[in-house]
């Protein structure tokens, strides 16, 4: 007789399992013995990403434990919190931290969704510091991917929203991107484990939760099948075109720039040679290195009308920079301190 | 007293006014006197853009005339081609031509609607022929566009469905691509034009017409409005990218590809030192210049196996295409001519 420790190979897990162990081969060599960790909410995604990375790890020289985090949001959370830690023990996960973080209400923009989401990956921070482990792995899933890419269409936030999520981003893992929500419930069936269901994933108050329960499904019904693994091709496309323009922006906004007083300056002229999704990313990047902010579409745009449409207009004051066109270069400054003028003096080399 | 000739100018004349004169001046330089076309189907969209190039082309420099589709596809469609006809000739648009086209059912992947639009388009390049016009103006709106994306979202066939239609694609000019629909209608309301409504708007056997009425309704309510903008925005931002990426693939294609026996070949290291988004791209540009067929992206993906996961494998054979790898090129050749055995021998040198 079988138990629910060891499961029959179904499908369901034979699919889950094979998804981990690509992306934890993928993820590169580890020293051996070393440590990851599965985000847990106890919910079946996360649920049947844990029992594959409890089966996994070990066949791969790894060990896997597990990361919970109580977001203290609703009534009995810490109990959901203790049931998820309980379960990721039986499933022989080691270690298992519980970690309570405080959700900042009304601070961040996005909203409550928004800053629980930054007290998680903070929480998320920390667990990995405090173990020592290489890895986070989480369970989105195929329809997470989908709902992202369809939230950014709608934001119309650009291809960088559109690109949803990565399945290697860092520390972090996302094994199950490649596979429908409904398969990791099959597999919590198959192997007999009892997820849990937040009732936030049903709050129709949160956009994600409409886009999942109408939106999506009515442009399923509306334009046939296949539509949440169409956004999700779609998204990985997008990720390879604006990684290469990033790649390429990045190198050349390096080249681009050089030291000048309290900021930076570009030749302009060499910036005007280049297509404008890579004009738009040498600003951007430029600004982010020099000053740590970053530049809103539309402000991209203005600073580049000082490049392609230069008819001797006045410094433009943005929120976080003042820019100025002079001598052939586009002068950047934090605001109150205008470059000085007559010739602009260089400092240093230009960075490559 | 106002006459319907000479309208009122209110605020949804004035902005399709403008979007014409906009990029009639952005088309660029044409010699004095010369004709534009618009494509007149008597519905809204284009009976406003019919009435405002009537308006702004002599005030540009410009004649402006119309071509009419008859694609007699419904009873009475060489009625309703007249009657557009008519109008035309009473907005004073010279010369006026009614082109009946035969769409050619089931012939097409794409069903009816491709067929249509594929006669249809072919018109247009007839007519411009024949009237020595140098642009044919199209009246597709801001909900044109983003049912195009969501249709290109839908099928998943990557970023270059998603980026929607152009507004300056060669002779091709489309001003309205900024307007919403409605403004066209409240056009026609106040110019005191009388639109022919197609029932072929509100088919639902249609996937357009099912996004227009229910997809992206439902997109509005559940995300709130400006979905139909930001769609359209998201495009804007994707040709951009995909235009960036298309240039440099295009040129480093024309360099490192070379003629070979029946085909030609491409040097597999120098291919693979550039991202994942520009290799495709190479291949792809490589294989249509020299076969005139375009890969799907499985089979761009399949070659480049040869190149980034190269272990020995037999040679790829496509559908349109066959390539092996050998002495470091990849060597693409029509099928059933195989390149020869031993070193490859170069064909000239390499283009650039």
């Amino acid at each position: 007789m079988e138990s629910t420790r060891r499961p029959r190979l179904t499908p369901a897990i034979a699919e889950v399992r094979r998804h981990v162990r690509t992306l934890l081969a993928e993820a590169g060599p580890v020293p051996g013995g070393a440590l990851v960790l599965v985000g847990l909410s106890g919910g079946a995604d996360s649920l049947a990403l844990a029992a594959a990375a409890a089966f996994e790890a070990p066949r791969a020289g790894l060990r896997a434990g597990a990361v919970i985090v109580d977001h203290a949001l609703q009534a009995g959370s810490a109990g959901v919190a203790a049931e998820a830690a309980r379960q990721a023990q039986e499933l022989g996960l080691e270690p298992v931290l519980v970690l309570r973080v405080t959700v900042d209400h009304g601070t961040d923009a996005g909203g409550p969704e928004a800053s629980a989401r930054t007290a998680r990956y903070a929480a998320f921070a920390e667990a990995l510091r405090e173990t020592s482990a290489s890895h986070i792995l989480l369970g989105h899933t195929l329809d997470d991917q989908a709902e992202t890419v369809l939230l950014g269409l709608a934001r119309g936030s650009g291809p960088t929203s559109l690109q949803g999520m990565k399945p290697v981003s860092g520390p972090i893992l996302r094994p199950l991107l490649g596979i429908r929500r409904a398969r990791t419930r099959q597999f919590c069936v198959d192997a007999g484990l009892h997820p849990w269901q937040d009732p936030h994933n049903d709050d129709p108050r949160y956009t994600r939760v409409r886009v999942r329960q109408t939106a999506l499904p009515a442009l399923e019904r509306e334009l046939g099948p296949g539509v949440a693994e169409a956004l999700a091709r779609t998204a990985e496309q997008l990720r390879e075109d604006s990684s290469a323009l990033d790649d390429l922006a990045r190198a050349l906004s390096e080249q681009l720039s050089e030291p000048a007083d309290h900021g930076i300056r570009l030749d302009a002229g060499r910036l005007e040679s280049n297509p404008p999704a890579v004009r738009q990313r040498i600003i951007r990047f430029a600004v982010e290195r020099a000053f740590g902010v970053s530049l809103e579409r539309v402000h991209t745009l203005a600073v580049l009308r000082l490049v392609t449409d230069w008819h001797g207009q006045k410094p433009l004051d943005l929120p976080s920079v003042r820019v100025v066109r002079q001598d052939g270069w586009l002068i950047i400054t934090v605001p109150g301190h205008a470059p000085s003028k007559g010739p602009s003096r260089s400092h240093g080399t230009p960075r490559h």
